[in-house]
């Protein structure tokens, strides 16, 4: 991969850019113009505001559309008492040529990039939505898992032992190595501070109140997410994206884009998986909070307990042909398993590998599960459950269902298993609902 | 740590070094010539070609000495053909600095540095000899085990996430990645050639060839090697010095100086602690090559098996002293196992990682062992045996062992049952010495 951030045109130093900046900075790059079309003063620029820690433009032109996202030095949803190092843009960029050259299809098309003003150009998704909110609408999205599994694959397979050698490797992790401070964020929020008294942490209160405190008591719970950590800390196993929920994922019925790879770095690949099942999870057992009549969204709910076992079944598939056909890397030396019996044994062990994957991943989904409802930031599939005792007890539910993945990981042997105890709790109620 | 090479006076272009060139050369280092004494003219410069990869000198003055060592562009044991980055020096003296730090009575004193040239002049140990040599004339040393379990608690706890935080971890990781030549070095000689017919291949024929045919025909071995491969590869768990065998320990018997760390990455720290045990036990099972009378070296051979015991148990022990009082590290965070109960969940889970890192170190250890007997670099414990077929005797005994320790790593669960292990082997004849 191209490990150099890529020296272009128009570089300034950085200044955060405001609407009128913005389309004289534009206009001076030939690409971008060719793209919206017509004279700069016929764009049409909104700052959509859409993420928590960045400036996002939408610019449209007579010809076309783009989408602009600036970093600031500081996290946007909380302002400058956070600060947040700018150079998260330039391994966003990285990460995102990393992604399109892996999955051109799958992630939005880079049309511009300038380090110095921590600002990165892309094509504009449209009329995409953020998938969280379609699955909150109950909306199926028939491409998702060929594709998210297609996205994962590659990416990880390619950036992986299997597939590089040694040095190419090191080289990866050494270039994504200064991306701690966002990787320190995840190392906070998600893998440590649900577990304990801090600040930012809230909850549905006064329902979750008790399972709150359980879990800040929770000592086997405390080594088990503590393993975890350990792992996201010190488990380069690939380039990973860091933030695979479904507020990262654009769909329409027909296509699927991953957005947002500021918190890329090499990591363990259950991470990234995890990611996927774990928010699957929610919209799953958040569905019953959504609905207006029983049953209404059974199809819908199925359909998401479909698509947590397609990303797997579909993941593993795909990385499995990969290792068969693409194993250039310095892991698993072809020389030492020559021969019928030595592909037979290779064979076993893939399966074996990817059985200790599916551990990790059954483990990093439940992390971001309990993140989402224990922590700081809260994701919309519960918050926009209107009725706080209704969204208690699908939280409630899913708060269950994560500390058994968390504490009885290898009872999982199969994904089948994930969305067995996930239907089961479905209709379980929690003693303040009884 | 100081992770950046240090200016310093003095440097120029590389050359490779000859007597005159050096006098002149080091004539210029204030530091030099006040430790040496005299003048220039007056220093013995003798080439002492104690290592594989480069030249070292030992320069005598009226006051004192000192050792320099050079690297050069190619592996000298193999020549110009073996090409080798000068690099090499670089990450040597970062992780000098680094030792020094921790273990500071534990490694020779830098007296100057100069990466260009991709030399390091030392302190000079006298009367030091090398720890391998040592063992071979049945020499016990008693400061072996406090020194050395001293300096693998101390420069492995330190460099890990139990004492850094996720950031200062990631800056170390990158810090070291270039070194990847030298990793190559060991995933090829170490955990892939032996296992396959490789040209530089060697061992004690014919009487070996038999072992060595199915040490490359055995697919569990082969599964083995690679899991521990890909440990080696992608586990950044601390800095290690990566060549922790009895060659690169000085020794007199009453002191321990680790030297030549140039194969320092960030690895899993069981590469070391099994190096250091693996080195151990060839010394022990090639005693009884060296005996003129038998049970004349019994003795020194208890030594040996209490040392390794000793090395396991005293480093654990160190290693767990600063985890209870110097964690300020992101893994493992304290308010997560606050109180009594905390701490004391804390403990078991302490205990739970030194078994994990124990399972490693058996496995690296048998790694270790394999490599010196089937691969390229083979150690004089065994070579300097003159009768061959009494080497290969000794040697058979040593494979046995580690292709067991290797296949049923999980079945040694004390150090205790390594050595009662290595015991048992101590008097078994393989078939062809029957």
């Amino acid at each position: 991969m191209d490990l150099q951030a890529q020296p272009t045109s128009g570089q300034s130093p950085y200044r955060i850019l405001r609407e009128a900046d913005l389309r004289g900075y534009l206009a001076g790059l030939p690409a971008i113009v060719s793209q919206l079309g017509g004279a700069a003063g016929d764009w049409s620029i909104s700052e959509v505001g859409d993420g928590n820690l960045n400036l996002v433009f939408i610019v449209k032109g007579p010809r076309g559309g783009i989408a602009v996202k600036q970093a600031l030095p500081y996290v946007r949803l909380v302002g400058e008492s956070w600060p947040l190092p700018l150079s998260r843009a330039h391994y966003e960029h990285l990460a995102l040529v990393h992604q399109a050259r892996l999955a051109p299809r799958l992630v939005p098309a880079v049309l511009h990039h300038d380090g110095p003003l921590a600002l990165t150009a892309m094509e504009l998704l449209e009329p995409h939505i953020i998938m969280r909110k379609g699955l909150i609408g109950a909306v199926s999205y028939p491409r998702f898992v060929e594709d998210i599994s297609t996205f994962l694959a590659q990416t990880l397979f390619f950036s992986s032992d299997l597939a590089l050698s040694a040095a190419e490797k090191k080289d990866g992790i050494a270039a994504f190595a200064g991306n701690h401070a966002l990787c320190k964020i995840t190392e906070d929020l998600i893998f440590t501070d649900p577990y304990r008294i801090a600040e930012q942490n809230h909850w549905t209160a006064p329902w979750l109140d008790a399972t709150a405190a359980a879990f800040r008591g929770d000592l086997d719970l405390h080594v088990a997410i503590s393993r975890l950590k350990l792992k996201f800390m010190a488990s380069p196993e690939a380039l990973v994206h860091g933030d695979l929920h479904t507020g990262s994922i654009m769909v329409t019925e027909s296509e699927t884009k991953v957005i947002d790879p500021e918190f890329a770095f090499y990591g363990p690949m259950g991470f990234d998986i995890g990611a996927v099942i774990g928010n699957l999870i929610m919209a799953f057992l958040a569905s019953a909070g959504h609905e207006r009549s029983p049953g209404e969204r059974a199809s819908f709910e199925a359909w998401v307990l479909e698509a947590v076992e397609g990303v797997w079944n579909e993941f593993s598939r795909k990385f499995l042909v990969l290792w068969r056909s693409e194993a250039k890397g310095d892991g698993y030396p072809a020389s030492l398993f020559a021969g019928e019996a030595g592909a037979a044994r290779l064979e076993a062990e893939r399966q074996a590998y990817m059985a200790r994957l599916f551990q990790d991943t059954v483990g990093f989904a439940a992390a971001k599960i309990i993140r989402r409802i224990l922590g700081l930031a809260h994701n919309i599939d519960f918050e926009w459950i209107a009725d706080e005792k209704q969204r208690a007890i699908c939280e409630a539910r899913s708060l269950k269902l994560a500390r058994n993945m968390m504490l009885e990981t290898p009872s999982y042997t199969t994904i089948g298993a994930v969305t067995y105890a996930a239907r089961e709790l479905r209709h379980w109620q929690p003693d303040f609902a009884r």
